[in-house]
């Protein structure tokens, strides 16, 4: 079922700093800072050769990262995305399999415009696994 | 400086559950585990079309990531690692830059047979990289 790793999401306090880090110290290709108001973040992207990493800071009141920065206050790894052909059936699939789906179970548009699902770290080795329909 | 995503490691309490989680509820292709008792963890590799996640489960009295699931009993996602391709020059650059090397800072020889180093997670948003010469 799951294809390509989309991306590694890495939740940082300070996306200014960490951009820099990732481009003057690691030398690696960083966008500008993206802020998705709708999603509570504002994103960069690391491109590297086969994959992505993104960057990403609490942007308003709700965002959806500001309790892991508030856990792990240097930040750190927030989830992984790999990539389904079909969102729907792999959720079928997950869910017949007694794997839970967070929120609704229904897929919402992420931060990419595409519809994504996030699955429960509880059954996936403490990891929060995001799919995204590529 | 920094090359491919060479790989994603995540910790794990018992590998044999976590192989068949990736191998039938996510439907990704899976290895046999293997004990690589110098380094303290049985691995297992997972394929996915453009980079590994890697699953490890403690093994022997001293394994580097038993700490590591006292604090994440769950398991979760321990390190990332990135390609480079002179890891005497990467290592010389970071050091320069003040980032700081775990260990003495002299490459040791990794779970793939090739030079590895570790970073220090308070220098990378909370994250520990491996970086490893492809």
């Amino acid at each position: 079922m799951i294809g390509r790793l989309n991306h590694v999401a890495i939740a940082v306090r300070d996306i200014g700093a960490a951009s820099q880090l990732y481009r003057n110290t690691l030398g690696a290709d960083v966008s500008a800072p993206e802020a998705l108001a709708e999603h509570g973040v504002t994103v960069v992207f690391i491109t590297l050769p086969n994959t992505k990493i993104e960057l990403l800071e609490p942007l308003g009141a709700d965002s959806p990262i500001a309790k892991f920065l508030e856990k792990n206050p240097d930040g750190g790894i927030h989830h992984i995305c790999y990539e389904v052909e079909d969102i729907g059936a792999a959720r079928d699939q997950l869910t017949k399999s007694g794997a839970r789906v967070l929120g609704s179970g229904e897929p919402k548009i992420g931060a990419h415009g595409k519809p994504v699902l996030f699955l429960h770290p509880k059954d996936f080795n403490g990891t929060l696994v995001e799919l995204e329909q590529a």
